[in-house]
This record gives structure tokens, C-alpha cells and sequence, in this order.
């Protein structure tokens, strides 16, 4: 292979590790050429599963280590635990400039602390931001800050929109980014100073990644008239986490009313064909993979308790932040 | 009657009023006794709807304005457009203690500003919080604040804890209240210091009204395993617009589902008992009327656009948070 992509990965994190971490891989490198996969972890425990998903030896090398993070860890017992843990080495690998981009699907705090440790902020950048996906009536937004940054000043916010956009542009071919602030009122007045300090900064500039379209509130986030959702830490997280509450319980009474009668088992029967097609648009697998942006290479953290699936497009998100020039992007507009 | 409660209803405000007011008084008061219901509004507007719903003479009386609220008037404009509106007078009622609660389904700035200038606060509460149900796997939650204050301190939202667990005593027959703070992880460390604040207050002392259960994050709203949530109403009002959002977007996916194909749309014919279960059980009528806590008379504003039936529910709000002494149960519990 010339000139791979080369993705870290740490093997041992999240449940059912490193069995869905390999199955990932190779479910990716079947889709994906030219991509080099760097596997830290150990090798006895990861070797059997490369046999069992027949990953071709050209596209792998195990950086054998048997110390790990663990997911109860917290972050600072994690970083303390030493620099030869795989999630350390993976990330170390991104320093030393011989792999491109890492993903786990360990423990958070962990993987984010270790990176801040090993790894430059973008420069003028004050503060990395937590970024996922979240979909929406018209495809998929980017949402930030989902948690990293509990308070946050218009400076933060403002970069959060650009970094948004970077990463939107990244991961779905150049689209246009269009950027919202997260708030409770639509009208200009509501919100705290902070809040309206953002507008008006982003009211006042120009900026070539992404159009500005002011304020939004939390019930039309899945619209899909805008596509980069930005608020502080601390909002973005009860936003985040409320979607996903609000989620389950629809799912949950949906299932139970489906399946509560002879008449709803026999009609669930029928109905499985739609029905997996509204549970695939609603699939968390699809949008698998947090991305810590901020610092100089891109941190993509897989959700513990995905599957291989879900774990393939956490490397799809990983490839896309490379080949779409994610850290370049960011660094050429932020000023 | 003897001792009626009576309950002051603004008839001009919201989506096909007086209409769906008219008709929601009439089924309310088919279902319940000692109501009588003051009606603010347009006698020439209203008068045909009594008819028509054949409400007995002996259960209303209409209070006769044309002047009106507008649903698109700023707070101020509402308060500024005068004394005989038939929202300023339905409040005004309640001040002169010819009423002892008020609902409208109108502008809802101006229903918060017209009661905070006729209505005294509650001794001790510095802030009123707007509250509201919303379903759980168990039963209904209480939450507060939702938006009528930006900026908390811990004071304001221990105020927010009694106030949510005796409005959740007077709607649920004196059920067992407990308490959490919203916030985005739930492990003490988390959180701003005001959060952290309010927590150790409330850990720190004993409260007869509830029982106090630490943080609880966005996701496990829903779990039912506590039943008042408390936050600021920031934070509050973007969890409940998201899941509003979430709800609305699942619901759509869902239908799109199952009627994109034939076979869809035959099963979804077979469904429509459990169907029709499953969207009552989210059917947002059953919780419809936001009460704002913290003055000394009950407030509560029905959804704008509610048809009859949620109508009638708010209406049964008001009449349980007088038959549950709600307003007693603060002023007793707020020291």
C-alpha cells in the first residue's frame, strides 16, 4: 500500500473488546482500501479474532501490550496508570506522527486526558470540543459541545462553530455547513449575555465555512434547517442525553404496544419490513463516533456499548476526518 | 352550589377559542362537580358555543370584554393594552379572590407578567418557576423551572424542589415526592458550583414534602424512577423542547414507516388498537397546562394549540391543585 491512512486503534476498550473492535476492522477494511489499521492491545487476546474475521496481514500490525485502561478508571487513575497502557500508546502513536487519527471505545474522561496530555490544541484554540452526530428529518447535524467544556465564553462558542463545520464538511463531501446556537427563544432577546454576545459576533464577521442562521430551540434540532448545533458543554450534554431518554421510552412503549395483544404479535409479523426501516433510520450504530476536536489530530470516540457495526463506522468517521482534511480546515479558519 | 371551586378561564387566547375553551369546559363539567367556571371574553363569540355544548346555566357565568391579548403581542404590549382584556380581568378575579385559579390557553408572557403584577409572591420564594408533567415509564414526572427564569442560584431551585413536590402531592392524590437535580453526569463531581450548591443543601437537610435523590442525567428522565426534576430554566427549557423535538421526530419517522408501502398501510389497519394505545399513552392532551409555582393563587397556561380535550385537562389541573392545597403546601414547606 503507498501513502496509507493509518488509524490507532485501541483494542481493548468497551464492551465485548477486542472481539468487536477486530470484527470492526474487518467489516471496514472491506469497504475501505488504503487504509493501514495500527491494533494496540494484546496480542493473545486479539490474534484468535483476527484469525476468525481472516483480516489480510498487509492491512494490520499489533502493537502487543498488556496493560489497559480500564472503564471504571477515572480519568486522572487512568493517565497515572502509565504510558504503556494501549489506550497511551495509541495515542502516543498520533503524537510521534505514525498513525493519523485514534479511536476507542474505552473510557472517555481517559481517552480525552490523554490525548489533551500527549497531544498540541490547535493554535487559538482555548478549548476542545465534544462533537457527535445526531440525525435530523434531513439527513444528519453536528452537534457540540455534548459535555467537555461545562462554561463556556462567545470566544468558545464561536470556535465550536467553525470547528463544527469543518468537521460537517469532512465527514459528508464539502456540504454546506449552516450553524445555529442553541437557546431558548427564538426572538433575539432571550438567552443570557453569553449567549446573545455569540450572535452578535457571529452576526458581525463573515465566515467562509459556514452561513450563520441565529438561534435555535431544542424542539426543532432534528428539523434539518440547520446542520452545525453549537452550545456549551453543559447543554449540549442535557440536550444530547434527553434526545436519547426521550428515545428509548418511545421505543419502549412502541414495542410494548406492538407486541401486547395476539393481534399486535401477528401484525408486528407484517410490519417487520417498515419497521426495520424506521429502526435503521434510527440505528445509533449509523452515527457511531464522538469526535474530541481542538487538538491536532482527530480523537474519535467509539460508543462503549456498540457493536462491530457500530465500531466500522467509528473508523468510517476516523477515514473521513483524514481524507476531508479535518485538522487543515480548522486550522485555516480559525485566525 | 355550595362552596364552588371557581376557576377563571380567559376564552379569547389560543387556537380556536372560545371554541375549544367552550367545549372543554362542557366536558369538564360533566365530570366534575362544585366547579363553577368564570368565563372572560366575548360574550357575542361565546354565547353561540354555550349553546351549541349545552353547558347548564347554573355552572358558568361570562364576564363580557372585546378587548383581547394578541398571541403575538410581547409581554409588555399585552400588560400595556389595559385593565379589560379578558386576560387581565381573569387574573384580576384572582386577586379580588372572586376566583381561585386561573387557566388560558393565550400568550403566555403575558399571562406570567399580568399575574407576577396582580399577584402577590409566596413569602421567601424570590422566583416563580414554570412547571409542567411529562411522561414516565411509571406514571407522570413534575418538572421545573422551564424557562421562566435564565439564571439560578441553589436558593431558587431548593424553592423549585418543595414547590415541584407539592404541586406533584396535589395532582397525584399526596403520591411519595422525589427529587433530583438535572445535571450532566451523576456522580457528585460533576456539575457548576451552583448545581454542586443546591445539592449539598439538599442533602444537608431534611424535607417533610420529599425525599431528595441526588443528580439525575437527561437520559433517565423518563425511567420514573424519580419524579420531580429540578433545574434552572435554561437548561430546563432546552430538555424539554428537545424532547418535544425527539418525540415528534421518531413519531413522524414511525409513520412514514408504515404507510410506505402497501403492506404497511394493510398492517397499519390491523394495528390501530395498539397503535391507538401507544399514542395515548404519549398523547401530549393527557399532560397538557404548565402551571407557573411561587405566586399565592394558581396559574396555569394550556398549550396554545390543545383541542378541547387538553383543554378540559388543564381545567382538571386547576381544580387538583385546589383540592390538593397546593398554595397552603408551599407557603407551609417554604421556610
Amino acid at each position: 500500500m503507498k501513502n496509507p491512512i493509518i488509524i490507532a486503534i485501541d483494542a481493548m476498550g468497551g464492551d465485548n473488546s477486542p472481539n468487536k473492535v477486530i470484527e470492526g476492522i474487518s467489516l471496514h477494511a472491506k469497504k475501505s482500501d488504503k487504509i493501514f489499521y495500527k491494533i494496540f492491545g494484546n496480542e493473545n487476546l486479539i490474534t484468535p479474532f483476527i484469525k476468525k474475521y481472516n483480516i489480510s496481514y498487509d492491512r494490520f500490525e499489533i502493537i502487543h501490550t498488556d496493560k489497559v485502561v480500564l472503564g471504571e478508571d477515572s480519568a486522572l487513575a487512568a493517565a497515572k496508570r502509565g504510558k504503556d497502557t494501549s489506550l497511551w500508546l495509541a495515542v502516543e502513536s498520533l503524537k510521534h506522527s505514525t498513525a493519523d487519527a485514534i479511536v476507542s471505545a474505552g473510557n472517555t474522561g481517559a481517552l480525552f486526558l490523554i490525548s489533551k496530555l500527549n497531544l498540541k490544541m490547535i493554535e487559538n484554540i482555548d478549548k476542545p470540543a465534544l462533537s457527535a452526530l445526531w440525525p435530523s428529518m434531513k439527513g444528519m447535524n453536528v452537534v457540540l459541545d455534548l459535555g467537555a467544556n461545562i462554561e463556556c465564553n462567545s470566544k468558545n462558542l464561536v470556535d465550536f462553530s467553525i470547528m463544527g463545520s469543518a468537521l460537517l464538511k469532512a465527514l459528508f463531501d464539502n456540504a454546506n455547513a449552516t450553524v445555529a446556537l442553541l437557546n431558548i427563544g427564538s426572538e433575539e432577546l432571550k438567552g443570557n449575555a453569553m449567549i446573545k454576545d455569540t450572535y452578535q459576533i457571529l452576526t458581525d464577521n463573515k465566515y467562509s465555512l459556514f452561513d450563520f442562521k441565529g438561534y435555535i430551540e431544542g424542539n426543532h434540532i432534528m428539523d434539518g434547517d440547520v446542520n452545525v448545533i453549537v452550545a456549551d458543554g453543559f447543554t449540549g450534554n442535557v440536550a444530547l442525553k434527553t434526545a436519547e431518554g426521550t428515545s428509548n421510552f418511545i421505543i419502549s412503549e412502541l414495542k410494548k404496544a406492538l407486541s401486547s395483544s395476539l393481534i399486535g404479535k401477528f401484525s408486528s409479523l407484517i410490519n417487520i419490513h417498515n419497521l426495520k426501516k424506521f429502526k435503521n433510520k434510527l440505528d445509533p450504530r449509523l452515527y457511531n463516533g464522538a469526535i474530541l476536536l481542538g487538538l491536532d489530530k482527530p480523537v474519535i470516540k467509539s460508543h462503549g456499548s456498540t457493536d462491530a457495526i457500530g465500531f466500522a463506522n467509528s473508523l468510517t468517521v476516523c477515514e473521513k476526518t483524514i481524507r476531508g482534511n479535518l485538522i487543515n480546515q480548522i486550522k485555516e479558519n480559525i485566525k
